[in-house]
């Protein structure tokens, strides 16, 4: 196994933020070939997903409608008033794997890699690690 | 790491469709004995969940909780007017992980792997890796 | 690839369990070193997921809106009366993966690993498998 970290900053409190050229550049640095490589947040408000890189209607429809899912002021005890954050990232998850063959993403024409802000702004990390 | 394709053929625009039997045939065929398989969808309107593989009215109910859950006309922007079937795809996820032991899936006795359709029927691929 | 597998007891129907520091305990008793775990609920009706360690309100208000978004009494067809608990169990998600570097998890500073518990009080088990 190798390892490697992204930094990202968001600037919003939702937001999704695409990383899919972060990726690719940490997986051609490292000379990552044929493997699978698990992309990593080690956040608890934010999470990661992969979804359509085309219309960045998207990602806008997918921050909205979490929103719209998971207000900010429900009856919520934990009094950092930011409970739909954390229910946030874990409905999208912590981590994605990606396949790697030949150095390339085995994605579909139309995925790309978003890392999903859920109480920014703030600085954030990814973790990355290859394994074969 | 060794790779394999399934291709399925959906019927309907929302409908879980389960893979299970797939999985093992390519798992048998490969002679993948111990390790990790990591099960990938390629495709952004489209996801994949471990779930009941006995009664079919889970796999029912959960087809019709998710179009209650996120229906299909709601204040979205996408063009395309699919923008349920992409958050659907997200909140299912784009992969899941199996153990293989000795080349059987170590699966809880009441778990098939479904491929979620939210955006069908189509002709969709799954993407599989193995790495021990 | 070498596996392990941990025992959980839950008390509630609905019940977020700290199963960090068990992980942690396998991790060392087994001297894994550099490579990723794959933690895997081999059932239907319970999830797992990370999120915050320090505020006990968080997991609590992850429970009770579980419950609030995916009501036990909705228009569900299964016979047993618990798809509420299988729908749950597939927006946790069935595995999570975790990095472990120098023998230990690479997690962020409030992170936690917790089995989701949507159809208790049971005996559960989780399974682990860690590949390099």
């Amino acid at each position: 196994m190798t390892t490697a970290e992204i930094s990202i900053a968001t600037a919003k409190r939702t937001q999704f933020v695409s990383i899919t050229s972060k990726v690719a550049e940490v997986i051609a640095n490292n000379g990552w070939l044929d493997g699978v490589v698990t992309i990593f947040v080690p956040h608890t408000t934010a999470g990661i997903t992969i979804n359509e890189n085309a219309d960045p209607d998207v990602a806008r429809d997918m921050e909205w409608f979490s929103n719209e899912l998971i207000p900010k002021n429900k009856n919520f005890r934990h009094s950092e008033g930011n409970s739909d954050s954390h229910i946030k990232a874990s409905f999208y998850g912590s981590s994605v794997q990606v396949i790697i063959r030949n150095g390339k993403m085995w994605l579909g024409t139309w995925q790309g890699i978003y890392f999903c802000e859920f109480d920014g702004p703030r600085e954030r990390k990814v973790y990355l690690a290859f394994t074969s």
